[in-house]
């Protein structure tokens, strides 16, 4: 950033370049987006040790001003996790191109033929916390996508998205692409930000990544849209008609596989009749794994080890060993329970019964709902979209994990012999 | 509205009761759905003298107080609009169910079966401005989807609007459905709006109809997404490999057919070889029409009544028998004056060159794009969606004429059998 230009000026500035070159990487074919992905590799590979150097600065900053050792390993690139970025970016150009595909084109009774062409969104500003990979991640696949990316990362990794951010261009310049297809935020002036989410003439998405602190702010402070992920917290219901065997695998699994993620179970509902054989089941290898378990009076006749659960539990997400259990009548309570305490985020049931299990595939509002399957599936690679840029928590535009798809949109297109309206 | 209740807690009442049935109306099946529109349309029927009175009363106070002749038409309720309000739901009830379709059930390597169910939104915020005919309307499209509506109509319409929806309600009590799937926010104080855009709590999404005004108003406000329609700005670029009679045809009637409409040509693009021989025979037919002309330089050596055109006359929504007509070198140059001055609305090509087509077909960044048709085909009609809530400029979600698809979005359905992530 030019040190005699405002905040105000740079992010304009930045902006105006952003929208001049969203035309030109829509304009692009596929086969110069994926020769621009290919550089980019190779670029990075070539700057291993620029970036790393750079990021040993903001590790020595970030010791230096008291980060704690989760921060400073999700800020840290050694070897392994610049080959992951770098492997990143040629998955992410491996996947299928998804931009001009037109679909459903139909003729009308009037003779024009009406289809629909999916198409880049423009300019996407990524808004990010302390993980350098994000610069990488975002751009790859912004840019498969056909889009341009504003990237503002976070303060104490902004050195190795310095030199990660350059390193990048070097590879977009070196296969003739537009350079400012990615842009860096290369300041840590917190104004920035504001402006980003404001600029609704040159940034058409806002995509933050983070805590919910952070996103609930940007939500709240944005005239742009914004693809959001809040909360998950996230349940397992054991139906009347449950495999007991199978509700233990994945209640634990979906509890215990990993328990700082968005899509870990947080609380359990099991129907009533089967309380007494399956909560024990569960609670020995939940106890085993070291989890605390906060139960409802019903749970605690059978769980001894199980504190009461307030209400404020129904609503929590852990993101820790800690899962609440709640003994439910029937199907119907189950879903009422998670419409109104769940964040919408992923849901299952257990069940052999074909009607209910149809009935909570249809009635739970979550963006994802499942049968039978582990919460932790809830992923964009496990979901097949290759990668993913976040899960999206809102209802409009991008559901779920959002992929490819989701950093495009679709236009009619309208083929005619000269037909006019009657 | 209870007179001792404040605005506030009044909207959070109906808020609370929207939430609340939208559950009821999604877990409805499509033929509780059907049977429901179908009561509507008996009820309208029978309550058409209802209605008319009501009508009558808004009228005699628009006349009061000074309304113009086209506002008072187009608040007036006459048997003939009554008939295409009743028709209107009839052909709403006939479109194919777009809740609860699956699509794309593919096998993933996990084995788990990942695919997309289509659901409804929820609860929809419609805000309007004189039509009461827009309350069967929203109401129908949005009962159809599965979601539940909050309406808020013009003050002017406020009596045609109570009786409308007074009808819309007993046919569904009728038909023994959930009566707040429809509510009229029945309060003329403007503070209920504020309140509607900002209860995100109680409603996903907010559709305006009316005036460029009042959305920028309600966009601005709103803590809810919002559907929004700003300017159609409409383009047509006759290229050089134009068919002159198709290109004359096309212009006089995307200009001419209907002023007042958001798909009508506002500025037409002619290539500089062309000008000289399609301008004269087009300019023949918009001075029949009375039409104006205001053009470039090159535009006036060709059309000799044809007044200077300003900047601003690039970037102007006409709705009236202007046209703003430029000469351009080449296609790039029409498609960067589109892309720069116009509203991405609807812009249409007229050539006989495949590779052009092609090139305006993939950039222009417009929610309709068109090769050889007059841009007054932009509507959900003609586009075969059945009926259109509006015309979306937004590019997330739902973009161009928005239908059934746009008041319903996406969300995972997975099919396991016990799979767990390793």
């Amino acid at each position: 950033m030019n040190v005699s230009m405002s905040v105000e000026d740079y992010m304009v500035d930045l902006g105006r370049r952003a929208r001049a070159a969203a035309r030109e990487v829509a304009r692009a074919s596929g086969a110069q987006r994926s020769g621009a992905l290919t550089a980019i590799a190779r670029a990075l590979e070539a700057d291993r040790e620029i970036i790393q150097a750079a990021n040993t600065l903001d590790l020595e900053a970030g010791e230096a001003s008291g980060l704690d050792a989760p921060m400073l390993d999700r800020l840290r690139l050694d070897d392994a996790a610049i080959a992951r970025m770098i492997e990143g970016v040629r998955q992410v150009n491996s996947l299928p191109d998804p931009v001009g595909a037109i679909s459903d084109l139909d003729y009308r009774p009037s003779g024009i033929q009406v289809g629909r062409m999916r198409v880049p969104l423009g300019v996407i500003g990524i808004i990010y916390e302390s993980r350098p990979n994000v610069t990488v991640d975002a751009a790859a696949l912004c840019l498969k996508a056909g889009n341009a990316t504003m990237l503002r990362g976070g303060s104490e990794a902004i050195e190795s998205n310095k030199a990660i951010a350059a390193s990048i261009r070097r590879g977009l310049r070196a296969a003739g692409f537009v350079e400012d297809a990615v842009q860096l935020v290369a300041t840590t002036d917190r104004a920035a930000v504001g402006h980003l989410v404001r600029m609704s003439a040159y940034v058409d998405v806002i995509v933050p990544r983070g805590g919910k602190g952070l996103i609930e702010r940007i939500s709240a402070e944005s005239r742009v849209p914004v693809i959001k992920h809040l909360d998950g917290n996230c349940h397992v219901y054991v139906d009347a008609a449950a495999n007991a065997a199978m509700a233990v695998d994945i209640v634990v699994n979906a509890k215990c596989q990993r328990y700082g993620v968005c899509n870990a179970l947080e609380s359990l509902l099991v129907h009533v009749d089967r309380a007494a054989e399956v909560l024990p089941a569960i609670d020995a290898r939940l106890a085993a794994e070291g989890v605390e378990v906060r139960g409802c009076e019903l749970t605690r006749e059978v769980i001894a080890r199980a504190v009461a659960a307030t209400e404020a539990d129904w609503f929590e997400e852990y993101l820790g060993p800690i899962l609440a259990v709640k003994v439910v009548p029937d199907i119907d309570a189950a879903i009422a329970h998670i419409n109104h305490y769940g964040s919408a985020h992923t849901d299952a049931i257990v069940t052999d019964d074909y009607g209910r299990a149809r009935k909570f595939l249809a009635e739970v509002d979550s963006s994802s709902v499942m049968v039978n399957a582990s919460t932790r599936f809830a992923d964009g690679f496990e979901y097949g979209l290759g990668a993913e840029i976040g899960i999206s928590t809102d209802k409009l535009h991008a559901r779920g994990p959002v992929g490819l798809e989701g950093l495009t949109t679709l236009k009619y297109v309208v083929l005619g012999d000269g037909q006019i309206r009657q």
